[in-house]
């Protein structure tokens, strides 16, 4: 084990569950030194206070801090996780990128390269548009090379990474329909935020499954421009979300329509071509179903395809933890190649 | 309130999940005198004791009995439910029709019209092959006038009443492209059944979601028969369930492409005129998404629909109670139509 | 089956999970007319916008409005539910006892015989004290005779029902040591009211266990009268409640000590002899444990008892659901007596 | 951060929920090499086909083998942890100890003094009783010095370890009184093990809670027995274990009487002596209420207290992953003290 450098490094709106997460994983990164933890409403408060779950570790005597741009600056952070609020972390990415800070955004404020089509599912006008074309869309697996030389990364969502990542190679092998694209997703409460809100109370969402967000939720966005890009052509799908009773984790389910003359095994084989060196990607493979409790708590996603020659789909299925590799995990990914860590220094955890 | 006649009734393999489901229902149903109810396994056992949920209700002091045609027919019973495993109804079902009981069948035995569809989905040759023409698909909402005069109800499945009932009137109308059906359903683990397995074990299934029965679930068959029957033309879908952790309920949404020139004012109209007058049916309407929460315990079906424009596609998302509307619940409805009840008579739970 | 007389109704508050239970038996209750439902918040909204699950029940179609007495009592009323906090209860329930309705209270306004000591826990002065002593405590099975006279009920707590149905005739019969009695009790999370509280979210209780209001949690005072009142003698106990990831349910666990000389076989004969012939108490006798998965969403409270000679403890288990037999139910079955009905009326749901 | 020797690690039993949770800790573990893990059941199945779960870690790559004293010592294992049941461990234990391995031992062979009070509580005879004055009962927090020279240790069982710890300054220090304590424990599914058992299964746990082995619950003997020993006199108590809806976790509720002229603030001083040191003792403070979601899947124990001058009780909380500081975490404990490991190697996550 080497001795490892500490990279000074802040969390900006570490009180709800993304933030929890992040802190969760920053306080076990060995290449981490926690700087600044901020939080409108906990300022003042000390981490373990908010969060008794981090009591005893090292590093959570810090106490929450205002989020302003100059105090976590002097801090001497080089980096900052933004886990705000969509519309809100635009403001400060650029305050803290004009201090000289590197950030990494787990908002939706930078993951669009066209501010039309954010005003379009945001329904407000992009508060940073010049800001866009320098954000890298932080998909590790996709796009590791922009993202070791980022400034500014824009981290996918959860949902997003839960689609995209085993449809991104079908996509660049052109071995589906892109017209028939139909992703289901289900997701842990813990995706709809901390806030206090009677339609995410226990007995709401206890003994319940139900689809919202229909017919274009926000993600949607995203995941379409990410899947044109890998297409080379407009891609546009049917995305339903569903809530169900668990705290943690996105199972997604992908039906698509192999193209015409296409083999079936070519499915795997792109998945292995393009995944088969990536740590956090397990492929489960032909028949293999993924499941959301091997992934909590960590970076992993799961993916396993079928064939249905009745109909001529293929059938992917994908887990990941909401809050890991949908959210925290993935933005610590992008961390590490921006630093020049190993790919799962801090997130060896199962 | 009149004064009721009472149908001595038997419930043949009452202690699994449905059959405890069957019991709840009919110990509170005012037509109903229970006269049976047999187990192999708790012969001999009051019911109370299995199931002490049960313990003061009237009615509850009977004891199981072993699964005999003889000894059931000489209660004087008229009618049997039975919730047993497939392959296992059928040849008690002969028995007792022969001793002169009309039944009620919850398994998939008499589900199919064709034998060979039988052993294709089910691995095996059809127990007795020449009661599929006489036995009838027990969908109330579909086939009222048959059901009425059946001495074999077939009692449709918890999945494929839940993907039908928002098809059926869509396809009968030639609204949707029966090319592009693809069904997604989360289901409760009471549909699995109560058997001691390692894989429904509380923690391996709380914090969990996992698709599961891909590509080619059984009930996909008594669902494309249902289908096909109604678009007259052979429809071949695709359709995933899950399991999610929530004791009861199945929520499913699924996608459809509207066929060209077909307005998305045609699915409301349909699904209007197709349940309007139908007790059981609550359609929320366009834009409503259904939630499992709203049906537990009850006959309910709710079936919301959405149009997105972008891709062409309805999206239809019903819920029920997969023992309720999906297994016990329906069965009584049946009850209720073959013997003079009203429609929500013993059904009117919430 | 008798045709019935119907009492016209009013539920006031019944926009919480109090409220909603007090519907669904309300709805379901062959004597009783819904005539009113009010909560300030939800007024002008129909039943079933607020409450999906009623949809189609009969009486649904009414609206909500607002708690003005002079409306309600316009409705023609005879009895109104209050299922109001504590502090708000009392000043509609003086008015509505004005304009000659009796009331039946969940709140806890007026179930303690003692200004001062509701000062004491619950922190203001009593904003009716006059109206204490008539009101009923309304425990069925130990009142029976002063609430079918009753103008106005105070109807028991979820805790103080669980804890006293059990105690109660060990201490009249002075079978145990009065000082050395201590209550645990789990509660599910509606227990806590359906307000926007970060601390009743989904992802905060689920996968948590915790006590919370220890020493001096607020239902003790009404539990340590109705006790003292039973011994004849003042009772002080240790009660400490917790809450645990379920929608509904409490279990307790009491424990105390046997008096010198007495023979635990009194511990059944007393339970017995008070309890044999009420119809929603089901003794389990010695040996059993109550679980509240055989009682959710009935009116029963289920109680089982052991020995430990090692210790000269008996230990009592109950089981109740806290909006069934601990709020709606219990309310509903003072309702019965009040109006003439039969204990079970309305009731008999499982 | 220092190069770490690697001791050759053997996990007995690992199919379990109790050698899951050894897995997960010893992959992860920076001075452990785990070099067997054995399953009668698994045996020849790679660890991460068993465990998905664990796929991708660095180690997963093992296979299950028999539980072969000859085969395990074969593998250079210097040490083994033992998670199989009562009765099983003590022959393979004593096997491994004569091919000079050292034993931790997760069962409840090795924890009893006496064999007669194993034979009163297990009911069979003890099978190795000339091991038991060797064996260590491994608390760290009370007896590091033995546990580090040990050959054998018997590490305690969950709801030991929850009521233990709160308990034993209290009573080495005689400030509370021997006769009065009464311990109820609420306890996550995975305690009782993974195994095919109707009462296990997901619909028959959620939404339940119950109480069961009252009054005289196997762990009470080990209880009573550190109790003793640190009272100096024989302490019985009351004991009762309960089953809740969570995968982990276990909280305990500890009510006991000061002795006279015992000032309360001595409780708070007692638990400060004994664990300020403490890494994984975490004490909340008088009105502190610990919280099993702030302990799961870590080696914390957290406990508050209350003083209650009505009663003259105190109120102990304490909450643990029973998993965790429950099992396969304090089991590392003295792991890293037996081999000269810091006391938090291998057990900061968090």
């Amino acid at each position: 084990m080497r001795a490892m450098k500490r990279i000074k490094t802040a969390i900006v709106g570490a009180s709800g569950y993304s933030g929890m997460e992040l802190l969760r994983l920053l306080l076990g990164h060995p290449g981490v030194e926690l700087v600044a933890v901020t939080s409108r409403q906990e300022a003042g408060k000390a981490l373990a206070e908010v969060f008794p779950r981090f009591c005893k570790a090292p590093g959570s005597e810090l106490a929450f801090m205002a989020p302003d741009p100059d105090e976590i600056a002097a801090t001497g952070a080089q980096v900052a996780f933004l886990a705000l609020p969509h519309g809100v972390a635009a403001e400060i990415a650029r305050a803290l990128l004009e201090r000289g800070l590197r950030v990494i955004d787990l908002s939706a404020d930078f993951r669009l390269n066209d501010a039309a089509v954010y005003q379009e599912f945001y329904c407000h006008a992009h508060p940073a548009p010049d800001l866009l074309t320098e954000a890298v869309y932080g998909l590790p697996e996709i796009r590791a090379e922009e993202i070791t030389a980022a400034r500014l990364v824009a981290s996918p969502g959860c949902y997003p990474t839960s689609v995209l990542l085993p449809l991104l190679p079908l996509l660049r092998e052109k071995l589906i329909d892109t017209t028939s694209i139909v992703a289901n997703s289900m997701s842990g409460v813990s995706g709809a935020g901390r806030k206090a809100d009677v339609s995410l109370l226990f007995c709401e969402c206890n003994e319940s499954a139900r689809a919202y967000g229909v017919p274009k939720h926000r993600h949607l966005s995203e995941i379409e421009q990410e899947l044109s890009l890998a297409a080379g052509e407009t891609v546009v799908i049917s995305f339903i979300p569903h809530l169900i009773p668990v705290n943690a984790g996105i199972a997604t389910t992908t039906t698509a329509r192999l193209r015409e003359g296409v083999s079936p095994d070519a499915i795997g084989a792109a998945l292995e071509k393009a995944y088969a060196g990536e740590p956090f990607v397990r492929l489960l493979g032909k028949g293999g179903c993924a499941d959301t409790k091997n992934v909590t708590r960590t970076n992993f996603i799961d993916i396993g395809w079928h064939h249905d020659p009745r109909t001529g789909r293929v059938i992917l299925t994908s887990a990941e933890d909401n809050l890991g590799k949908g959210a925290g995990g993935q933005a610590v990914q992008s961390f590490n190649l921006m630093f020049g860590f190993s790919a799962t220094d801090g997130l060896q955890n199962f």
